[in-house]
C-alpha cells in the first residue's frame, strides 16, 4: 500500500493517461461524472480498456454512475506528476523553438519554460516572450540553479545529439525530441521524441479511404 | 480478396502503423529482416501486438528469421496511403505555421506543402520557403486547382473553427489542427489534433520516479 507511487504502470497506459486528461478537460462545463464508455469514445480507445487503465490509478468507477470528473481530473494529474513543478528550457530557438517558447499549452499544463539557450552568438540576449535567450556553453552552469528537469531539443538533426550529451552531463533526466535523429542517452534518462508526420500519416490512411465523391454507397464503410 | 483494400483495420492499429514505420527507417543501414520482438521493442509495444497489427496487412513474416525490412516499409506505406500524392495547406503562418512550413518530416514521408495561408494582409505576399503566402480569403478558389487533400491549422484558437469551416466548405477531407481547440466538423472529414503537452506529460511521469540521486537501491524499478 504504502508502494502505491511505486506501482509498475504498463507504458501504453501510461501513454493514454494524458489522452483521457484531454478528454477530461473538453468536457469543460461537463457532467459531474463521466462513464468508461464515453471517455472511452472521446478517447479513441474501448471501454474495457479505459476500465482497465484506471483500474491502475486506484480508480473504478461506480456502476452506473461512472467515474467523479473532478477526482478522476486529480488522480491522473497527481500519477502523471503534474501537481508537482517542472522546470523546462528549450534549446534552439529557431521557428520551432519560437513557437513552442509561445505555446500555451505547456503552462497549461504545469510545464515552466524557464530558459532558452541557442549556440548562435547573434540570437544570445534576444527576448522571446518573457526570457532571454542565453548562449548554450551557460547550460551547463544554469541547469543546477534552474532545477531543469526536461530539455526541449529544437535544433537541427546535426546538432541534436551535442545538446542532448550536455543535458545529460548537466543531470537534466527528460528530454523531448523534436530533431528528426535517434538520440543516445544512458538508460537513467527518459527520451520522447515527436514526430510531427506521424499524425499526417494517419491522416493519409483515413483521407484515402474516403468515398469517392457523388458514390453514396460507400459512405457505410 | 478483391476487398483487401476496404477491409477494416482497428483505430488503435492505424495509429501504430506510423510509429513502426518510424522504427524501420531508424533501421537504415540495418538486417534485411526484422524479428517481432524487436520492432516491439524500438516501437515500444510487445512482440504479440506487432504480429497482430501486421497480419491486418497481411504480412505473417517467417518464423525463426522475421519480417523482410523492405517489403515491410512498402506494405505499411501503402496501408497509410503514402505511395499517393498528399497536397497540404497550412494555415496560419505565425512561428508554428513557419515552423511546418520548414519542416523536412512532412516531404520525407509524401506530404507536400503545396499551399501557406494567413488571414493577417501583412504576410499576405512574403515568402516563407519556396511559397509565398496567399490570403486567406483566396482558399475556396484554390482548394481544387491545387487538389487540397489535408489542411494544417496553425491558427490562434480563436480562428481554428472559422478555417475549419472554410477547409470544409473547400472540399478538403483532413484537418491536422494545432490549435487548443476542439473542432466541429461533418462525419466525412477526418481530425487529428496534436497537443504538444502530451509528451511533455508523459516525461513527466517517468521524471518523478526516477532514482533519487544517491539512493542506488530504487534503479531497479
Amino acid at each position: 500500500m504504502a508502494d502505491r507511487g511505486r506501482r509498475r504502470i504498463p507504458e501504453a497506459t501510461v501513454a493514454r493517461l494524458p489522452i483521457y486528461l484531454r478528454s477530461l478537460y473538453e468536457l469543460s462545463d461537463g457532467p459531474g461524472t463521466i462513464s468508461s464508455e464515453r471517455l472511452a469514445e472521446m478517447a479513441g480507445v474501448n471501454a474495457a480498456k479505459v476500465r482497465k487503465d484506471l483500474s491502475y490509478l486506484g480508480s473504478y468507477g461506480t456502476r452506473g454512475v461512472g467515474y467523479d470528473v473532478e477526482y478522476l481530473l486529480y488522480q491522473i494529474s497527481r500519477e502523471l506528476g503534474l501537481t508537482q513543478d517542472w522546470p523546462v528550457a528549450i534549446i534552439g530557438l529557431g521557428n520551432l523553438g519560437r513557437a513552442l517558447a509561445n505555446y500555451r499549452g505547456f503552462m497549461a499544463r504545469g510545464f515552466r519554460v524557464v530558459a532558452l539557450f541557442d549556440a548562435d552568438p547573434a540570437k544570445v540576449g534576444e527576448r522571446v516572450g518573457d526570457l532571454e535567450i542565453s548562449h548554450l556553453d551557460r547550460l551547463a552552469g544554469l541547469a543546477e540553479s534552474l532545477a531543469l528537469a526536461i530539455g526541449v531539443i529544437a535544433t537541427p538533426a546535426s546538432t541534436a545529439q551535442d545538446v542532448a550529451d550536455r543535458l545529460v552531463a548537466a543531470g537534466v533526466g527528460s528530454i523531448l525530441n523534436f530533431a528528426p535523429v535517434v538520440l543516445s542517452v544512458p538508460p537513467h534518462v527518459s527520451v520522447r521524441k515527436v514526430d510531427l508526420s506521424i499524425e499526417l500519416q494517419i491522416l493519409s490512411f483515413y483521407q484515402q479511404r474516403r468515398p469517392v465523391p457523388g458514390s453514396e454507397s460507400n459512405t457505410a464503410s
